[in-house]
């Protein structure tokens, strides 16, 4: 090949790496003395030593040399890096080229703004040792290993112009969800999506441990980048000056290609038929450290796992102290940075300028990009009804046309999009295909249907794929939601933990601006697994969720179609929170119709009047929240006013879940007196819930009436059953909830055993008819309101 | 290729597939008429439908032939499936070979038995309709997919004379965790270990949706398979007689290979060099509901989407009554079952016998197979202390010295491992390399240390194999410890949930035998993430695992090193549990000698009386679960001490979270007369806890003094800070719970302005010293106990 950089470009690029990897080094180590104006003394090192120098290098590397791939074609690219510990590249590179000291104007381009980045870095109150929101340019969060390749593909989405170099660890390349996300090109049309240039640095170790693609042949790494569809380029060495021409003319090559595949998709458009192209991804072989110290205290560090972290500590050892000070000298300090410390023109000179900067590429601080969703009126799909529980309808079907419309009514703006594990038509969805069809870049039969080139409906059988995906668009300025089964969501709980640190520490810098929020609808919920069964239950994902930070969590738990409208509406429209919304898919009796829903979810929980028979105080109050154990509450209701006709019941349903805690712990907290005034200070409530029954009782266990709050809900019974016999297995039936109010009423003392031998009865005919019958009696098919 | 199969043996094997296929379909459908001896008529279908016929048919299809090669071969084989729903194939694969009689002597062989036998399913209170702990011969819940492959090859460490079939499905292979099991080969010795056969069975469609494996180019595919390091064989097509002799044929070689690959490494010794083989594994390629009905209301069903779970429904159609007798009658069931239902001898003879039969495989149930690990006296490891508070140590390599000899004591037995994502040097758990070495069969350099291709510490960076080998390794009878940092086991929540799935069912079968427990050692803990900052703090696992069965999760808090060597040695012996233990890995006071550890363990928890000062009634009680919340407490005691002298302080320390409950609740839980014992009916409690304060709360609500537990504990704060830093973020720190006291104590009311500016101005200097120094004030860096 040949060169690709005359010899003074190469000089000066090289220039650039070192400063880099010089300013690098020094966030590690120093908190004074940050040119070597003198020699290092102990008092200029950091008390303690905090960061990763591994794979740091290899990534100021690939920045320099994306610095003049973006220059010389005036490219439009972000930066995404998987090993994100290398967060001292990423801020040098960004101090660099000017981005940092526009976001932070005290880090000043010169001496007292070095010293300033030095110390900040892995200090109290100062900056992370990875990559985070504070770093500009990024969308990703450097802790947890594995999201890099699902988020880039997630910017590139709807975004023709941009180019997403994604840096993959070799370590990070043996996590599941990266190991999944190299087949996100069969999702990502070139003739409408942008590109994603995958890296896969092969830095050749990991904390303790040789990585396992740095250690495979290269023929097996070919075979298996080709297998993933890719076309990969290897540039593998030490040194610097063959690298340097090799990575030149490496991508050089790569963006050529890129081209092409664009060129001939342009051609043809983004709705015709596009035959998958091959991209060119780069394995880039560096030792880890690479340009550190080579041996320490004997022991050989560049090129292995010793240079993960800190390669000299224990500065007591004054051999230590000669050595670091070798290494930062052996950069050349003086040659890169004039006498007050600014960076050299020259070199300088090398960066991109404004957004085509890395750092201030618009793209990683979506929040600035964001344009509202132009939103149909949800109103108009309301579900009709002459009165409560005259009707009955799939919740999840009536919120399909309103996605649908959703779609529709952004399809000219893309910023749009629906994500789900091949469950869209499961969960009644599947009106959003008349307007849009599933992505599908891989072939396509005959016999298929519903799926485009040109989809804006993501569906892949992996969680990890839709989530990451669907971050990766909100993160850079769009909208989304996404379908799960309730069980299933767990698999991302580790990835909603990362977003949610996202959203709280971003909220904290002025310059980041908020994004749309992130949408979760859990259908095929605990209640209705009919086929399924016990493998497919579970309704933690909302105690999971309540963990993290109250400004940014909101659960909802819509009880009819109707409001699981308002609810989707609300969250469309919101920014910044994650947004659980639980509601079921299958047939079942309707309540609210849109004026009363529109109330009922602005205020949280409501008492239900209609449902209510109170005159002045209750006997008890029959609370629930979520659509089963509502059904189940007014089926109880419709017990007790049948056996206990003078009983003065009053319903409340909670839709927020979070209203039931004090208003201090979260902002849609009630006040006490209105809590109060909806679960008195005194009366039993027996609380029908959706999930766990501890999450009531972990909400409300400040509250005056907490002692007297009874709670059925999932106590982690099932198997593949009636829809009543699950709710009769974990004590959350209409009988149990009649017998609980009738035990917990003092007047009704004398009630008690009748009730309970009733009880028993019912029970044992259940359980014989749907031993029988391998269904439902009759009478639990309705909720049987006695009007 | 020759032909495999003789004329007479293709028809058998033939024959006994039809077989299977047809208890497939009755199984669905019918509720009698099990031999279709009448006309079919509506009665006789069950009135829900539930179940999956899609991947059936080729999962019987491999089965008959593993069958074959089983029996000429006299294989030890397992059958471990991915596409769970293939439940009816497997039972009725284990009904032929008789395995599934054995374990249910109701259904017995005959026309009694097959009538009962297709009722069951997915009938109520009868089996879910995919492989779960009631299928004999499985060791995989059919729920959540993506993990076959890796409990695959957690059931073939250590079983030398073991071959796992695997079959995974197309729809699983999208998923994050299957994605990564493929380098599971890196980590396999073909000299000590067993042999997984992987099948990809590209069966076309998930339940809406093609797959991507079946819709990339064979070439791609090929690629793949070769990248991940397996020499794929492919069988493809349609025509039963063509496939019978493709895949006999395939199987042969393929076993041959595998023969080939352990004679070369059983030349060389487990021990010695080892080249990693290119183990073969097989891409069968069938159509999706082969055999079943092609066209159902002019739509294509066999070969599409259609045909995943009931093909034809809505038997109010009198057509599709006709279609599906035409269809069931197309397997000649009076060919294959004699007039009292039995199956014909000839074709039966075809199973293998005994234990060789797949569904009596004895690995499958391996807590009939587990033998009790040797274990070390674990108070031989004990730190020695004059006086509490008294020593520094690292708790978790304590215990890395009594896991080493866990180790060595059980080297000859090949039956425990240890499990962990690159961290069990970071987690001071590197005693066991003196040992054992980390298992590595990819290319090993000269520089590497630790790495053995006979190591029985499993490192690699995924949470996900970690776990599922581990789980496999459990499920086929063996024992190990996972290490983890605690916030990334998040990353297997889900992964958890199917195993406690998996305990608490078959807890309630007879011939399932308790096996080891799944044990958790969650270090590099929330309050210590100096280097890490936010990103890598969540406490919030034990939450998770808390909503799981009482009788199924244990919770431990070991304050100190001592009391970790006594709960990890509880762990390691007791079986059938998920076992969590927290421990931090820095260095930190120690509080009780080996004695006073067994028994506070035991205990759960208890009074420190050492600690303590109350002479009757305390002012306070001041509790504590988790190390660092300890050290704070018993700081903030000594500050207590120092301000107000004659204030009565008893302090409680919880190890076993679960104590908490009420009785009713978990096993583990105190009596309401222990618990007010420990913690009062009146006093205030200053809890400090390690996770989410609502834990507390959610395991104590019911408690008399409930209203007076004050609980501090993590609120989602902290940064790259020191440790004590990290305490203060949370309000957890020493003066905060020292304050917390005072202000609930009205005696002392007089003092609560004071203290209050003594704590702001404390807070004040120590966030001026660490700004200014980077580091803790040296006031914090002891616990400071006034004697």
């Amino acid at each position: 090949m040949p060169n690709s950089l005359s010899p003074d470009l190469l000089q000066k690029m090289h220039a650039y790496w070192r400063a880099a990897n010089y300013l690098s080094v020094g966030q590690i180590y120093l908190q004074d003395n940050p040119l070597l104006d003198s020699p290092l003394r102990l008092e200029h090192i950091k008390p303690r030593l905090l960061g990763h120098w591994g794979t740091t290098p290899g990534l100021n590397f690939l920045y320099v040399h994306l610095n003049r791939l973006i220059n010389e074609n005036d490219l439009n690219m972000m930066y995404v890096i998987g090993p994100g510990h290398g967060g001292p590249g990423i801020v040098a590179q960004t101090y660099l080229e000017g981005s940092y000291t526009e976001r932070y104007p005290a880090i000043e381009r010169n001496r007292n703004g070095l010293q300033k980045l030095f110390r900040q870095f892995s200090w109290p109150s100062g900056i992370p040792s990875h990559v985070s929101p504070e770093t500009p340019g990024s969308i990703h969060e450097g802790g947890e290993l594995g999201y890099s390749l699902v988020h880039a593909y997630g910017a590139a989405f709807d975004n023709p112009d941009l180019i997403v170099a994604c840096i993959i660890g070799d370590g990070e390349a043996e996590t599941g969800a990266l190991a999944a996300s190299w087949h996100s090109n069969k999702f990502l049309n070139p003739a409408r999506d942008g590109v994603v240039l995958p890296i896969l640095h092969l830095n050749g170790f990991k904390i303790a441990n040789p990585t396992v693609l740095a250690r495979i042949s290269r023929q097996e790494l070919t075979d298996l980048m080709r297998g993933y569809g890719y076309e990969p380029h290897f540039v593998e060495g030490d040194d610097p000056a063959l690298m340097h021409q090799s990575l030149a003319g490496t991508l050089d090559t790569v963006l050529a290609k890129i081209r092409q595949i664009q060129d001939v998709a342009c051609s043809l458009g983004p709705a015709e038929t596009q035959k998958r192209p091959r991209w060119p991804m780069i394995v880039l072989r560096t030792p880890k450290g690479w340009t550190g110290p080579k041996v320490v205290d004997g022991k050989a560090v560049e090129g292995t796992w010793r240079a993960h972290q800190v390669p000299i500590a224990d500065f007591k050892n004054p051999e230590h102290l000669r050595q670091l000070e070798e290494w930062m000298k052996s950069y050349n300090v003086h040659e890169l940075f004039d006498e007050q410390g600014q960076f050299r023109g020259e070199l300088a000179a090398l960066a991109p300028t404004g957004h085509r900067r890395m750092g201030s590429n618009p793209h990683a601080n979506g929040g600035e990009l964001l344009e509202p969703l132009t939103m149909p009126h949800f109103h108009d799909y309301a579900l009709e009804m002459l009165q409560p529980g005259s009707v009955k309808a799939e919740a999840t079907r009536v919120l399909g046309s309103f996605l649908r419309d959703v779609m529709k009514h952004n399809l000219d703006k893309k910023n749009f999009r629906l994500f789900g594990p091949d469950e869209t038509a499961s969960n009644r969805l599947e009106a959003v295909f008349e307007v849009s069809g599933k992505e599908w870049m891989a072939d396509i039969e005959a016999l298929d249907v519903d799926l485009s080139v040109d989809g804006r409906v993501m569906e892949v059988l992996s969680e990890h794929l839709c989530e990451g995906w669907l971050e990766g668009y909100l993160l850079t300025g769009r909208h989304g939601l996404f379908s799960c089964y309730e069980a299933f969501i767990h698999i991302i709980d580790s990835m909603l933990n990362q977003h949610a640190k996202w959203l709280k520490v971003s909220k904290g810098i002025p310059w980041r601006k908020p994004i749309a929020s992130l949408n979760y609808l859990l259908t095929s919920h605990v209640w209705r697994q009919d086929h399924n069964g016990f493998s497919h239950q579970d309704p933690g994902f909302i105690d999971h969720v309540a963990n993290k930070k109250s400004d940014i969590v909101r659960i909802y738990l819509p009880p009819d179609a109707n409001c699981l409208l308002s609810v989707a509406d609300h969250c469309l429209r919101s920014r910044h929170y994650i947004n659980v919304i639980v509601a079921g898919k299958q047939p079942e009796w309707q309540w609210l119709d849109m004026d009363a829903a529109v109330r009922h979810c602005a205020a949280g929980a409501g008492i239900w009047h209609w449902a209510s028979n109170e005159s002045g105080d209750p006997d008890v109050v029959m609370a629930c929240a979520g659509d089963v154990p509502t059904l189940e509450t007014l089926a109880a209701v419709s017990v007790l006013r049948t056996y206990v006709p003078d009983i003065r019941i009053r319903v409340v349903n909670v839709v927020d879940l979070m209203v039931l805690q004090p208003v201090s712990e979260h902002p849609h907290g009630l006040e006490d007196h209105d809590f109060d005034a909806l679960f008195t200070i005194d009366k039993p409530v027996i609380f029908a819930f959706h999930g766990y029954p501890t999450m009531i009782h972990k909400l409300t266990y400040r509250r005056h009436n907490h002692h007297n709050i009874h709670v059925r809900g999932y106590k982690e019974e099932g198997t593949t059953t009636t829809p009543f016999d699950m709710v009769v297995l974990n004590n959350l039936d209409r009988y149990q909830l009649a017998l609980d109010a009738i035990e917990r009423i003092p007047r009704l003392n004398h009630e008690v055993e009748t009730a309970r031998a009733r009880y028993r009865n019912t029970i044992e005919r259940h359980k014989r008819y749907i031993g029988e019958h391998g269904d439902d009696m009759p009478e639990v098919r309705d909720w049987r309101w006695e009007l």
